[in-house]
């Protein structure tokens, strides 16, 4: 069966995914890119961006794998967008631009519903209101024999590490500390979820953890 | 000034710098061994127990700078030992046997008074019961222009840090899941306290963080 996992998931030092106060400015909240800061270095992301070569090494290595092979991505409300509430239209499309990098189909939890939207590359937009496991469910259709990988945010990601639904999960862990925000474990027994550590080793400018369901 | 340092504390991935359910055989509660585990492989702690040459290499390179040149230490009691409430006797004298690696006057921090304690090699435990201010004050005097290392344990450092008197932090930071204990940075902004991790590098069995107060 594929696997469902979580891959290249920035954390401060103190565990926090996510910095406070997202909005249309702050996609990962306030200070959120400083978590990110190791990813925005990599080949995969440059590429990704026009933005030039990138460097390789390890940090580019792991990001490589965090977009190999998926057959279907599932991401929360706030990752897809910052509008709260019933959708007012049609307009917000992801903060992706026209070709976002998922090239498969996309399940977003949301509470309010939507019709679906294709975008260009493969993407498709599916708006699940009925909760995690049915978005997985969905997603293991979509998949195939492919994994899915859960994109954030920390909220959608302990959901469903609460539930022992993630297979394995790939943590960046950010020589920083971030103070505020969405806190990835605090909280959760991960060890009592069955979760151990697998794997720990330093890239360039994070050091990666590889933490695998038991 | 001296400098008031953590050094080679041993917190897990998600952040625990202690095990649940301390007691006389488990004096960092339960599994709160495995947090120490990169230091029980050095020569710095094989040679203080006697048990052969032990491992030389980045891990112990930055225990020995736990132990070196220090003025006075403070301890949380739970650190000195198992007991809570009054003292029943004077028969508890630490987990360390009568040669306490310390060398040094060390603070304990407790809520009931006793006679200080005088132990061989130089270590002298003296009991405060007037808080963190006091214990510091008085680890200030006997430590002339030497740095006083806070031993632990998480509670005892978590006060320091809220107060803000840590000047600077070694957490060496296991690749392992707690899931549950005693969490050395849950509910704490550090960085709003106005710390900041200044450096971070791999050893054999822990990444070595570098956090200090700007």
């Amino acid at each position: 069966m594929s696997k469902l996992v979580v891959r290249s998931f920035g954390i401060s030092l103190d565990g926090y995914g996510a910095g406070p106060n997202q909005d249309l400015k702050n996609p990962l909240g306030v200070r959120g890119m400083e978590l990110m800061d190791w990813f925005l270095h990599t080949r995969v992301w440059t590429k990704m961006h026009g933005q030039g070569d990138g460097e390789t090494g390890i940090d580019n290595e792991i990001a490589e794998l965090g977009f190999a092979g998926f057959g279907a991505w599932i991401l929360g409300r706030n990752m897809f967008g910052p509008i709260r509430g019933p959708w007012p239209d049609e307009s917000w499309k992801g903060w992706w631009g026209e070709e976002p990098p998922y090239h498969t189909p996309v399940f977003v939890l949301t509470h309010y519903p939507r019709t679906p939207l294709k975008m260009a590359g493969g993407t498709e937009f599916r708006f699940v209101t009925d909760g995690i496991h049915s978005a997985l469910e969905q997603a293991r259709a979509a998949a195939g024999d492919k994994d899915i990988r859960v994109g954030g945010g920390v909220e959608t990601i302990r959901q469903y590490l609460t539930a022992g639904l993630i297979d394995e999960m790939h943590l960046a862990v950010r020589p920083m500390l971030a103070g505020r925000g969405e806190n990835l474990m605090s909280g959760l027994d991960l060890r009592s979820l069955g979760y151990a550590v697998v794997d720990s080793f330093p890239g360039e400018r994070a050091t990666h953890v590889i933490i695998r369901r038991r």
